[in-house]
């Protein structure tokens, strides 16, 4: 119809893009879903425009390349789980506890931010993978964290003596691969899985 | 020098490309390093014709589109797992050696083809994995014959009652996500990382 309001797409490119409510987090917000969806290659300022229903002015406005975009992606969630891990952990007692806390802690974020954990793990294709030393200090810091968790409980005589390093990376890759897997919304919730995979490690398969 | 060999792309474009031996191993196994270093959107039949130093003619003899090569290498491998890991295990005895010669037979297959598992881990960026029915169906098997045995072992008494899919997953998790970190000739092979997973899993955390 003729006085309907022209779509956002067609307003946008007329110059007249509507402002957005905290443009920063909305735009990480959309960029993510995008990446996650369709990889970073897949994805351009233009459909995030499109997205949005703004110009890409409106976008430049805030981030000044794709890659700006991304990059802030995976810093913030890498600061939020580092942070919202951390605090799970402290709560804990125990070594046992504190290595649950660990791993629930870990899925529950991931599923609450999941667009933004597919963009970070597998949002790149191939093994260029390009990397800002920020980020790569936050996930050395969070893999460092799990460690001495893990070495403080074999220290309590909770956990046998294990290769520490080893131990961590088992749990990091067991939380890890979720994403190539789990479905948000579709069976057990991954907080569920995180305990299972808790107690498979810590029992053993052993009968 | 004007008596020098002209470079093999000069030649190739000159439409004398020079034959390759085994072509379609060849082609496979060079789009299998480029998918794996650049991703699938990164690469064209262009740079792999480059790379071998033949014509996107001489390519295109053998395989239709760069989504045909894509499929063949992800058929040949999963193909080539599922037969030698299914080799390794029926050589070994009881459920633990069982679930130990499935673990450290995959890792073994991963370090010899390094840029297939990459090329398919890690290949496509995003959710918006393209699959095919026959790939799925030998994933879907590979999955499955992982399962049985960690079944078999309960059933013997050797494994505690577990979820089996879910522990299945675990050591799934633990080998696929070797393609994000794994170096190859760099530190411990492949195979001696997964011996230590096996006896993490098997024997448990718990002092």
């Amino acid at each position: 119809m003729a006085t309907s309001a022209p779509p956002a797409q067609k307003r946008a490119r007329a110059g007249r893009p509507p402002s957005l409510a905290a443009p920063r987090e909305r735009i990480l917000e959309e960029a993510a879903k995008l990446f996650a969806r369709s990889g970073y290659d897949g994805s351009s300022v233009s459909d995030l425009a499109a997205a949005l229903g703004v110009s890409k002015a409106a976008i430049y406005h805030y981030y000044t390349t794709k890659q700006d975009i991304y990059d802030a992606i995976i810093l913030g969630v890498l600061s939020g789980l580092t942070q919202t891990v951390g605090q799970e952990v402290a709560r804990a007692d125990g070594g046992a506890a504190r290595l649950r806390a660990f791993m629930v802690g870990h899925a529950r974020y991931f599923e609450l931010h999941h667009a933004e954990f597919v963009t970070m793990l597998i949002g790149y294709s191939g093994m260029a993978l390009p990397e800002r030393e920020d980020a790569a200090r936050l996930r050395d810091g969070y893999e460092q964290r799990l460690r001495e968790l893990i070495a403080q409980g074999v220290a309590e005589g909770v956990f046998r003596p294990l290769d520490v390093p080893a131990t961590g990376r088992a749990v990091l890759s067991m939380l890890n691969w979720m994403v190539r897997w789990y479905k948000p919304g579709q069976g057990d919730s991954a907080e569920r899985i995180a305990a299972g995979y808790f107690d498979l490690l810590v029992g053993g398969m052993r009968a």
